[in-house]
């Protein structure tokens, strides 16, 4: 493709795009496709000859766009949310544009400092403890998920604990154990797997009846359980806004604890964290001075599209020594001048896109102003949600919800809150999801998207309560 | 930002990057700046007002260009390149514009459906064996990275050959090994490392002095004295196209080898796979129809930008069952009904960009024979560097180059060897890179990218030959 044939189809993409926000509303949020539909309109073989740009097009809105669930939709309430903007879109184009790899600080120095300082500016953005900052021997870095994060945090983790010995050895050279709040998302035992652990090393803490926190005194009898097994507590993930209903662990109880024994505190804040950018959210950092690692999405809630992790340590030498290896052709002078960060040392994989940039074109859009009234909008109108749930008798609210997810069901039971999200979601209005807490389905209400106004929060709360079934 | 400010910046992009191209050889290939250079021209702070688009695009030709390492530059030698496209770069603008998570089949089949259907296609293409084909029990994904892809091949090969003990009760159940060339990228060591077996796991198979392909016997040697003393063969990984040299290992030897003794057999073809497409590579697909796991990475060679490595299983079932959780949160009516894929079990994130859409772009914009030609062009131009490096005395081929890279020294030795390097890579005119082998620093030049013409190695050659010291 040309220059100029790329000028021509380049504004063809973009206008797509913008006529893709404009008409949004007019789709379905749920694609409405059986399994298989999609396939089937496919041919079975690639082309032998090149096709024009315009057929892929075509195919797009004919074939593609019935089977999208779209997330961008204002009326898209479901998991956490991967919200889009434009110039988080443009910032990334312009990555794919530059095309570079920055795998080590010489294969393109700009895509390493400009992580490094967007990171730098993001900790500062929501009031974040000065140890994660570059300035000292901590740091940021932008990982493809949370899922990612948490690994990386345990394998530094069982390297520091190890006094390094997991590296040669792997962790058949003791016994290790992680912790998390029952709570907590699915990524910690993923990690405990990938790691090689097992999910048997992962101990599940009770959390509190109301405000389904994990129980700092429930930790410590794992932990002490678990020393006098000659277990050796690797890892605690302390959740700042669990995925389930949002719940806020005690961070610093749980450090405290933590590190009595010499155990690695990464904090998930994925969706909850970038709250912090507003001054009525920063209890939110309560302890996180404490944290060894923390970690939140702005792919979720800070205006990013996915993906865009970021991810602090405390130590980056504890990263770094867990996942360094320097081959003869990855050599280079400033490299072996120690004066540079190599980002490949701080996550699985070797090659990076340059993601910096679309952070940066959000922040400098934005500005902070402009981030804390995305965050205030979210907040509000999920409290204005809140207070419609708990003006029906027929539903109740079911766990503290300070931000901008609300959890809540039908009084009349797990099979009436079943059916509503099911005809609601298959109306195509809306789409949100359950899931399960105390034994009972639960549904989550999250408002994470610009494109949210109140009267979408309005005709979602209408089309819940005329879901209902009768009786 | 609005869909019409999204129209009027987004033309901006689209001409800054068509522009880029058209002056792209205007830059020295390999960034001069010194460490710091950068962050010392961005603000210390993050702003707090918004700023306009202009102001970012601005800085982006002041700040960030002089510390850019241009990848896509016609004299980019180095590495193996990662190359962009027109086609892949829209098609993962479009990505980015639907904003869409394909974690699950259910949060947008179209997302999982046409990753499935490009990587059958994409295998159709190569040539490659039918049992990869997602009609029966295996089939392709896309993942971030080679290493990823082999972090994962070692986790399904555990969870294979334990049984499915590792799942809860880690590598701990058992003593694990792992073999690949000395030759081979550093991700299998870094697979080893973070799936918990720790770098002593990894045996390091002797080469052929000649073809440097690993040698089978050295591997069966390995084997027979691992199983004797109680370790058990989880994984062997096959080159084709090995990192340093390119050298190409005899996968059906070793796959025969593994297979005695319940071991994967993974191949990580990253930057040779590709070359399949054209029939007269065929050749490097030899032994395959016996791997249990393979990839290639369309971003290296197969004019996808990064991040795009295709990876395929014979049973997909192994490599679930090492990585598949599922919380309540997660569950829906598709993916109980067991009908569906769910990408999200296929690798370590659990969410997930919409990638395939670039892949999907790039296979019918050029079609297959446009994809033959980008090969075709890659191997003769590095053919005709081989040819004039053979022509001048002071210089020796290293190793067989039947593909895009060819090895290559000074006779002088390995300082001159270097310096001849440091010459250039200074002047800005081109880029390379080095690796070792048998002890002597070896030059490595690798044409892969849509940029590269004739006059470009016909000058890089120039280049390298005015850089030889005297005497």
């Amino acid at each position: 493709m040309t220059p100029d044939e790329f000028r021509r189809y380049g504004r063809e993409v973009v206008d797509w795009i913008a006529d893709y926000y404009e008409r949004i509303e007019t789709f379905p949020v749920l694609s409405q496709v059986q399994p298989g539909d999609i396939r089937a309109q496919l041919p079975a073989d690639p082309p032998e000859q090149g096709e024009p740009f315009e057929a892929l097009l075509a195919d797009l809105d004919r074939v593609i766009l019935p089977g999208i669930t779209h997330w961008q939709h204002p009326s898209y309430f479901a998991y956490f949310s991967a919200n889009a903007s434009g110039p988080a879109i443009l910032g990334d184009l312009l990555a794919s544009g530059l095309g570079v790899q920055g795998m080590l600080w010489s294969t393109s120095p700009a895509a390493t400092e400009l992580e490094t300082h967007v990171l730098d500016w993001l900790a500062t953005l929501l009031g974040l403890p000065e140890r994660f900052s570059s300035g000292g021997p901590g740091g940021g870095v932008i990982q493809h998920s949370a899922s990612d994060a948490a690994l990386v945090a345990l394998l530094a983790a069982l390297h520091r604990v190890s006094g390094g010995r997991t590296e040669r050895e792997g962790v058949a050279s003791g016994r290790f154990a992680v912790y998390t709040s029952a709570q907590t998302h699915s990524s910690v035992e993923k990690a405990c797997r990938i790691a090689g652990l097992g999910a048997d090393a992962l101990r599940k803490l009770d959390v509190d009846p109301v405000t389904l926190a994990a129980r700092p005194e429930h930790l410590r009898e794992l932990i002490e359980r678990d020393v006098a097994e000659g277990v050796t507590p690797a890892l605690v993930v302390a959740s700042v806004g669990a995925t389930g209903t949002g719940s806020v662990d005690p961070v610093r109880e749980l450090a405290t604890i933590a590190h009595e024994t010499g155990a690695w505190l990464h904090v998930d804040a994925a969706w909850a964290g970038v709250a912090a950018v507003a001054d009525e959210f920063r209890w939110l950092n309560d302890g996180v001075e404490l944290a060894d690692s923390y970690c939140t999405n702005p792919h979720k809630w800070l205006l990013t599209n996915f993906d865009c992790t970021a991810f602090w340590v405390a130590d980056r030498a504890a990263l770094v020594g867990a996942l360094s290896i320097l081959p003869e052709y990855l050599r280079n002078a400033a490299t072996d001048a120690g004066a540079v960060i190599d980002y490949r040392d701080w996550h699985v994989p070797l090659g990076r896109r340059f993601r910096a940039l679309k952070l940066w074109a959000v922040l400098r859009w934005y500005g902070a102003e402009g981030l804390r009234e995305h965050i205030r909008s979210g907040v509000g109108l999920a409290q204005e949600f809140a207070r419609l749930v708990a003006s029906d008798d027929r539903f109740e609210l079911v766990a503290p919800h300070p931000l901008s997810l609300v959890t809540f069901r039908l009084r009349a039971g797990d099979e009436a809150t079943r059916a509503v999200m099911d005809t609601v979601n298959a109306s195509g209005a809306l789409f949100l999801t359950h899931t399960v807490v105390g034994g009972r389905t639960v549904l989550r209400f999250v408002v994470v998207s610009p494109q949210t106004e109140r009267r979408h929060v309005l005709a979602a709360w209408d089309a819940l309560r005329a879901a209902v079934p009768a009786g």
